[in-house]
């Protein structure tokens, strides 16, 4: 255990996970097209848009999860929008950089810099294609949360369902991976609920990012069902489109916090159900 | 064959080998404490140290690569530079964006979006652990070229070197990637030259580009050697560091673009021996 002061991310997310009592991180993915139609069709409009999201949903989620690409898509000024946002989520949440860097170890150390310590998010995630060299350097930071991918919530079977002699390629990472640090969480998607349950059974008492539910395909319940380690171990949730644009019309602040309430109360359920029977 | 002003990749590749005679590609990478003492340290300093650099020694390269890690350790003002640095490259030669992203098909596409369209790189690397669909946006675009990756210049064995019934990972990928599109390449480190040698036999026609030559230990020559193949494919000898540092005093300018013309030299005359061998 370390100081109080100075949390390990397991700490710090058990305590959020506790104080919050919800499971459920939304993905701020904000596409211009789709934001309410008060809102200005600029990167000041999705800064304006994300930080009202949070208002609106803040007492409901563990934390907030933010895709790069939606920010580097408005060029330099959305590296700004994605700064300001990272600023804007309370400290006591979890902000998790949904990211996918993966390089080799010197590069590798740039890319831990800027997101965890310039922008400061809590929780990173990255890819595994370049191995255990390229997700040290991010490792290394114990305060802050690596999520490696391992089934992501596409179907492809280019790599991750090849077959080994040990298992599938995405079961070796589920095997082997959590052994790299306490600081080790997976990326497991919802759509396939078999590789799910598959990968929680390996790795009982690491954290899942489990994208995929809603608009991707994932039955809610089901995804928790299938996520939920016999130690109670922390799935985080991550639902988008479902929260962001529940309506384009000027109700769309009270709309997105009606569907944030009703997913909480969903896994909520569901989480308490599987605790139970199993 | 594609109309003479909208050429495809490759037809874009064969041109600029042919009219440059060279196949090194200087690592953009600037490192604010490696650069000469005379460049200011800030990101002002690292564009026009890029701008000189590409200055001394377009004459002597087919392209240039920018890894996107270097800037974004800048924060906002480092996407600057990096948009300003891709203006800098002369059109005939190619600019390669050294990203390694990878993600599920829409976001790629918005990766897709901003890194070949918005920001106008030729080349872009990616990374295949999220599969097909991932990269399929990457590939609609058919005047540029997506460099997957298949086995990185590092020497980690989480992925790449898993045995399948087909072969190691890395080998399946050098043999299924290349029949998704004609503007397919794949990314084949230098430090191991079994591998290098491996991955032609299995993708004869491909373009490679090869790191890890230089400060990462593979040797110039034999890397050529194995990375050519029997219809004299190109393969894109990219070094950096070896370049950009060659002097921090103020005969920089002079000591890069020496190095940089021992490197083509070095390049031409191994190219000349494997073809006239083979």
């Amino acid at each position: 255990m370390s100081a109080a002061n100075n949390p390990t991310f397991r700490e710090r997310l058990t305590q959020a996970a506790s104080s919050t009592g919800s499971r459920l991180m939304i993905g701020l993915d904000p596409v211009i097209d789709k934001m309410p139609r008060s809102i200005s069709r600029d990167p000041a409009g999705v800064l304006d848009f994300n930080r009202r999201i949070i208002e609106a949903t803040h007492d409901l989620v563990i934390g907030y999860k933010l895709n790069f690409a939606f920010y580097e898509v408005l060029g330099p000024a959305g590296w700004d929008v994605l700064a300001q946002t990272r600023a804007s989520i309370p400290p006591t949440l979890v902000s998790l950089a949904d990211a996918k860097r993966g390089d080799i170890g010197d590069t590798s150390e740039m890319y831990a810099a800027s997101i965890l310590d310039t922008l400061g998010f809590d929780a990173v995630t990255v890819s595994p294609y370049v191995g255990r060299e390229g997700i040290e350097p991010f490792l290394a930071r114990k305060s802050r949360g690596t999520f490696v991918l391992c089934r992501t919530s596409n179907l492809d079977t280019t790599v991750q369902t090849r077959e080994t002699a040990g298992g599938a390629i995405f079961e070796m990472i589920a095997r082997e991976v959590p052994m790299w640090g306490e600081n080790i969480g997976l990326v497991v998607g919802a759509t396939d609920l078999q590789a799910l349950a598959r990968v929680r059974s390996l790795a009982p008492d690491t954290p899942f990012l489990v994208p995929g539910v809603g608009t991707q395909g994932g039955k809610l319940e089901n995804a928790i069902a299938a996520a939920t380690g016999p130690t109670g171990s922390h799935s985080l949730i991550a639902v988008s489109r479902s929260v962001l644009y529940a309506s384009m019309e000027d109700d769309w602040v009270q709309a997105s916090r009606r569907r944030a309430l009703k997913l909480r109360e969903g896994t909520q359920a569901a989480m308490v159900r599987s605790v139970t029977e199993s």
